[in-house]
């Protein structure tokens, strides 16, 4: 397999990105063959009907319904699994690593649920599983992470990671418009899924921050070990509110390591951030990822997030660099280069415990409009510690109810929690309490 | 020469990179050697003088005066050329590629002045120039240009790359404070060299603004084909006047070719920048960067720009793909991944003629305070057809005379340049023209 003349490239899934890096290889052909010293053939896609007419046209011959015959084809070097989902990915994935073939993936979901089975795959049958295209689009944030800023660790990773949630942020504040209103719109604009579930609860975001999770600090982190909260319950009156304390919205999810106690947390949640705060710029579908190294300070990553050209970018370079294992020594290679910097660490680190997490929290109750409701709401949190910093009252959107909303001094998970608890039983509270976290980034 | 399991570093300079480059291997070596499956030895250190006394402790024995003798030393395999300038460097540079090694180097002066040279050494003897540190510090740019953005071509590269200037921009907009006091405080303060002028007339910028483009396209633009000025003669007035249009100034390097055409301009000045457009926000020492691929939309990248840590970042960096080289078979190596994309293009592009580089453009004149100045400015204006955006006139800070801001609409360098010409000619105009692009760029 040294030094092969020819390249082929087999797609598993032709949808929107499938067809994007199709597209794109055949235009750029000649400037990437003239590079890499090899001719890439796009020998086959496995598709689901091969019948279905397509904005890029394909020879019939090259057409197949069977994913795992093309994973499974010695004459394959690279298969990109492009299919989605957990099921057929999954074994497309591994058939072809268990023939020490080169996987190029922008599976998140993926990578989150199997990564450790994926990777081991890959490890004991000199395979590869390249993933650039999975976290933050066409923004080259995997091998920022496990190249460019490999002399350092990292304290604190965070970023807007799902394009979706970005845009429906980015209406709702500059137009004043409810969620549903804005979600409606994004779902015929194409901008969100049929099903917005899995984006605007977190869960997408949270499939990136455990890869981004494995990659900085070599550990695997469930989702359901992660904090992960998602859109749906802002309105637009907590970006008023928010504004009066100059801040705006954004779906962030945060990284954070502790090095000296060893500990890991991981969170998504809507967050404030300072409205001059660079990532509170970053509207619409665009990406932003924040990296603090121990070495190089803070580095931050800006670009499209998501959609047929971006993604095609990324898995376009994962080829690339395929191309350039298979001319070398695949074992030197992926000891070299392709292994996670923590993976490798002499100390895994542990989940920090729920009262170290710390910070701001902004709650917003929607309470009955009466006598003597602040000063229940004040001693629940009195009991709990949880330290006032400010108050707004307003009318609610509902009659004869209140809305308040608290800003509090540094606190815990542990505490915030045990707070809301107690805040949602009390009668005077008519809705489950919406928490939002503030965000203390420096820049 | 395969996977040799010592690999001997041999610094050229030890200067504040040097020893930066020295504390953070010897801090970070376990996860590295972990992971690279070598041992790193730092071999020697040349310096001038081997008894002056330095922060980061090196044995005696490990100390010498003679940089040649590193480069030519057999045993070492990797040679970080930290010295600065463009004599001993070029002299170290070559010596080591003359044999094969690989280099590692920060210095864009001597890239931009030496690069073709250093190249085609290297691609004669099998040797490896990396070169990561050169732009934009510890953001690994080059790496995404090289390898993440490989699928792109690049219409426009801008960026701010010099933040000893970016800091005094900064300072001046904030604090309202003239060019002189900042720049003595940015002196005292080490953010600005003894002698300024490689930083504020713009040749620094330019010479990472030449890196970019042999990255991008493939070709070495000398500093004078290129229009490059400083920030020396900006005045809080501009940044006054700016502020009313909405505007910010940044240092900027521009790169934009004209695919259709085949052309190439590339220029460095201070730009009005939108204050809404996230550049225009990157403050202080920081640099950052906009490409614009043509596959995956603009990608934007922000960090320190220089200082000991952030430069040692991207030089470890450049250390660790090295190693890789150095594991694999060297020459597929540099075929597959090390040439710039369009080094291999079979057009090679022109520059563009300055009547097809156009913009927007501030212009700001001290005039004598008396009637009859505004109309014979305007004919100037006029006879070479540069149309008039609006005027602002002012009192200016020498007696007797006024300070008159004009900005045009879309113009071009060539009628701009002949405007200035004429206008500096004008009895009424009392100092040499000031003048400001202003830059439109989609975010």
């Amino acid at each position: 397999m040294s030094a092969p003349n020819v390249i082929r490239i087999g797609l598993c899934g032709l949808g929107t990105v499938g067809q994007g890096v199709w597209k794109h290889i055949d235009r750029a052909r000649h400037e990437l063959e003239s590079r890499l010293g090899v001719r890439l053939e796009l020998a086959v896609a496995a598709v689901r009907d091969t019948s279905k007419q397509r904005t890029v046209r394909i020879p019939a011959a090259k057409l197949t319904d069977d994913p795992i015959a093309v994973a499974s084809d010695p004459s394959i070097d690279i298969v990109c699994e492009l299919i989605g989902g957990t099921d057929v990915a999954r074994d497309v994935t591994l058939t072809a690593l268990a023939l020490g073939k080169i996987v190029v993936s922008a599976n998140k979901a993926l990578i989150c649920k199997h990564g450790a089975e994926i990777f081991e795959m890959a490890r004991r049958h000199g395979g590869h599983f390249l993933f650039e295209a999975s976290v933050a689009g066409g923004i080259p944030i995997i091998k920022a992470l496990r190249e460019g800023l490999v002399a350092n660790r990292f304290p604190l990773i965070y970023g807007i990671l799902n394009g979706t949630c970005n845009y429906i942020l980015t209406q709702m504040e500059d137009l004043d418009v409810p969620y549903a209103t804005v979600l409606g719109d994004a779902k015929r604009l194409g901008y969100a899924e049929a099903d917005e579930s899995l984006d605007v609860h977190g869960w997408d975001t949270a499939h990136k921050a455990a890869v981004l999770t494995y990659l900085a600090h070599g550990v695997w982190v469930p989702t359901d070990r992660m904090v992960v909260e998602g859109i749906d319950r802002l309105t637009p009156a907590d970006f008023q509110h928010a504004a009066t304390f100059g801040y705006g919205i954004k779906l962030l999810a945060i990284i954070s390591r502790d090095f000296a106690k060893n500990e890991l947390s991981v969170r998504v949640h809507p967050t404030l951030l300072p409205e001059s705060h660079v990532v509170a710029k970053v509207s619409g579908v665009f990406n932003a990822v924040s990296i603090k190294g121990d070495v190089v300070g803070t580095t931050l990553y800006i670009g499209r997030g998501a959609g047929q050209d971006a993604t095609s970018s990324a898995v376009i370079s994962d080829i690339v660099d395929a191309v350039s294992i298979l001319k070398n020594d695949r074992r030197a290679f992926i000891t070299a280069r392709k292994e996670p910097a923590a993976a490798v660490s002499s100390t895994p680190c542990r989940l920090a415990p729920p009262e170290r997490i710390h910070g701001r929290y902004y709650i917003r109750l929607t309470v009955k409009d009466r006598p003597g409701v602040l000063a229940r709401v004040a001693t629940v949190m009195a009991d709990q510690r949880v330290s006032i910093a400010s108050v707004i009252q307003n009318r609610a959107e509902r009659p004869d109810a209140a809305s308040l909303v608290l800003t509090t001094h540094d606190s815990n998970e542990r505490a915030i929690q045990a707070t809301l608890t107690r805040l949602a039983r009390l009668a005077s509270v008519l809705e489950p309490p919406l928490l939002l976290r503030i965000g203390d980034f420096p820049e």
